[in-house]
């Protein structure tokens, strides 16, 4: 017996009415991890080649994407002191807010307090908090388009209503403030403040990727901003220090004017953190010490590593047919490839294309329609570069046998 | 410029609509770290003595209650090998969910799959999970009275009702089925299950404290009538290994007939993890070996010791004027005990005795209210013996000292 609504379930009063999913199974289903699983399960486990898995932005398999020592040794040290095996206070410990603090006020032109940051089992946490926090019957919400899902997902969950805009694929996957304002200026994030500003809207800047900017651009925190816009930062240690499973983020109150306590946005986090959970306590211990001791010779490592690999990727596509990479990333560890279909023969869509590319080469990569943008596909290049040539030709094989013959 | 609906915070669109509280204001405020937090704000932090914290069940802060060894070297070992910090699967990685489900198959007549269950970050995600994937509109939850305020937070957030029973301190805290159902039997546990397949119910069995069960009666999982009712169990290695810090729970489909399964709670249960979160990689990779390394010497050592406290406790509020505690603790490391207010001088209720106990003694004890109990208190007695000790002097003390002149 099987399906939902069954008589069994009925009986037991769990069944949803009418066969309706609930709003959680709609938003759950949109995550990264819930398609990726849906292209994995195309792949030919009993296939003789390993699956090499570019779809999300988890760099740790490969061997040359390593935390530093020094934050494995700040993890030991918490733990061994056994001074962090209870719980935590709700906003998180405090040595741990004021490292936080401090780390995040070195690119600001103000000082952040450990009062102005909660910690959050990673920056997923922080996006779930911040959007339970502000979410109100009737209101909206502005996201980005390719953006992160979990927001679609989150915004689905809390019954808000998600508006789009674009971003540009031609101009650097620069913001089109047209379509949410008439404004264009050279510097995205201050005319986003601006916008902001001008629509009195607050921000959530998702900075979770902040430093892996390698690109000729640098990395400006919103924070900036928050002279004339309240921002709140969300972040976390995951990707700087290639740690995700750690599941150690922050939220942080850009606040200069007070409107966001006023608003009593802090009690209101705390309130809510109170009733969902915290990272690990000896994990927290461990901030101040990893942040401490981390070189910046690691970071600048790891930076090396990301922009070598983002030019082979970019080059690599540019030899495919089929696939077009409008701009060379300069930041993070995807790039996003745009499917031109009418060159490839018998492939629907990015679904298609990408369940199909897991089952005949056992490469994985992410359909864009999960991030909004149908018909592109999400290529992780964070992993090391053999492997990373494999996979690229891979997947240009596949996209050369699909191709079509030339009229 | 302060409060909620201020010019500042309207203009910004944050302020909640004349000045009312979202529901998770309501929500996170009941929660015992807030009313916890209430408590200690009574202490006069300059005063000479240490505060005595009986507040919360953490145990960490007294030397005697350290994790075991073994537990620390697996942490230590599975972060050493440096698999463990990538993303995890939603459900949990799968060698932590076989160990789980072979740890929990030992006291049950039936074998639990990995399949059946779905880690999370402690039991206080183990509880959102499950209230937020069965919350329908409209439908209802019992609660025991007391309980643990997680419940009616989430329940109150999820906009479900929640219906309370009673357990009956005269008769150790057993449920008052009558006040349920017309049906009183000598097994709770199995009387439950009866209610609950009569009523046509699910069970959600909280059995974080399971085995810290120290009186004449055995602990008994309610996973053993999962062939007459489903039951999904809730637990975490909190409270057995001591480390409530390291957010490690699950959840456990006990579900014999397949009841849960084909409604689709299986799914339900990852759609929603998918948009929540998921505890450390890495503390994942250490469950087999924490399960499997810790000895029963351990164990034993902690339920001597609890066991200690216990009658300590219960022996020296005897001897206190004005609280007595109706039934000697079995498990836990709880004991409730009710306030006789006409025996104490100007003590308004509950709150005002925690309070004033902690600004006089600096003796953090929670009020009862918090649990659903006006007019009791209840106090951890999880703590090394001289500061438990110490502890309950200084409540008698302050009894002692409020107590009414005998007429």
């Amino acid at each position: 017996m099987e399906g939902n609504g069954g008589a069994g379930a009925t009986r037991w009063r769990i069944s949803r009415p009418s066969g309706r999913a609930a709003p959680l199974a709609d938003a759950g289903s949109m995550s990264i991890r819930a398609v990726l699983d849906r292209v994995f399960s195309s792949v030919d486990a009993s296939g003789p080649r390993p699956v090499l898995t570019l779809g999300s932005g988890d760099p740790t398999a490969s061997a040359c994407f390593m935390p530093p020592p020094e934050a494995e040794d700040a993890i030991v040290d918490a733990l061994r002191s056994r001074k962090h095996n209870g719980y935590s206070p709700t906003v998180g410990v405090l040595p741990a807010r004021r490292a936080i603090a401090e780390y995040l006020s070195r690119d600001l032109p103000y000082e952040l307090s450990p009062n102005d940051i909660f910690l959050t089992a990673g920056c997923c946490q922080a996006i779930d908090v911040m959007i339970s926090v502000l979410a109100q019957p009737g209101s909206n919400i502005l996201l980005p388009k390719p953006g992160f899902p979990l927001y679609e997902s989150r915004t689905m969950f809390s019954n808000l209503e998600a508006w789009h805009f674009n971003l540009i694929p031609d101009r650097g996957w620069e913001a089109d403030l047209e379509s949410v304002e008439a404004l264009v200026d050279e510097n995205t994030v201050a005319m986003i403040a601006e916008t902001a500003r001008k629509l009195e809207i607050i921000i959530i800047a998702d900075e979770v990727y902040d430093h892996l900017a390698f690109g000729n651009k640098p990395f400006i925190p919103m924070g900036v901003f928050a002279d004339i816009v309240p921002v709140i930062t969300v972040g976390s240690i995951s990707k700087r220090w290639l740690v995700p499973g750690w599941r150690l983020g922050w939220i942080a109150m850009c606040d200069l004017n007070g409107i966001l306590k006023e608003a009593k946005v802090d009690k209101s986090i705390e309130n809510y953190i109170n009733i969902t959970n915290d990272p690990a306590t000896f994990i927290q211990g461990a901030v101040p010490q990893i942040i401490a001791n981390t070189k910046e010779d690691y970071f600048n490592k790891i930076l090396n590593l990301l922009r070598n690999s983002a030019d082979l990727c970019y080059g690599k596509i540019k030899e495919t047919r089929g696939i077009t990479c409008p701009h060379k990333p300069e930041g993070s560890m995807f790039v996003m490839a745009k499917l031109d279909l009418s060159c490839l023969d018998g492939i629907q869509d990015d679904l298609d294309f990408c369940c199909r590319l897991a089952k005949e080469d056992t490469v994985i990569v992410l359909p864009g329609s999960a991030l909004g943008m149908k018909n592109w596909i999400r290529i992780t290049f964070a992993m090391d570069v053999p492997t990373l040539e494999n996979a690229l030709e891979r997947i240009k094989s596949f996209c050369h046998r699909h191709a079509k013959l030339e009229a």
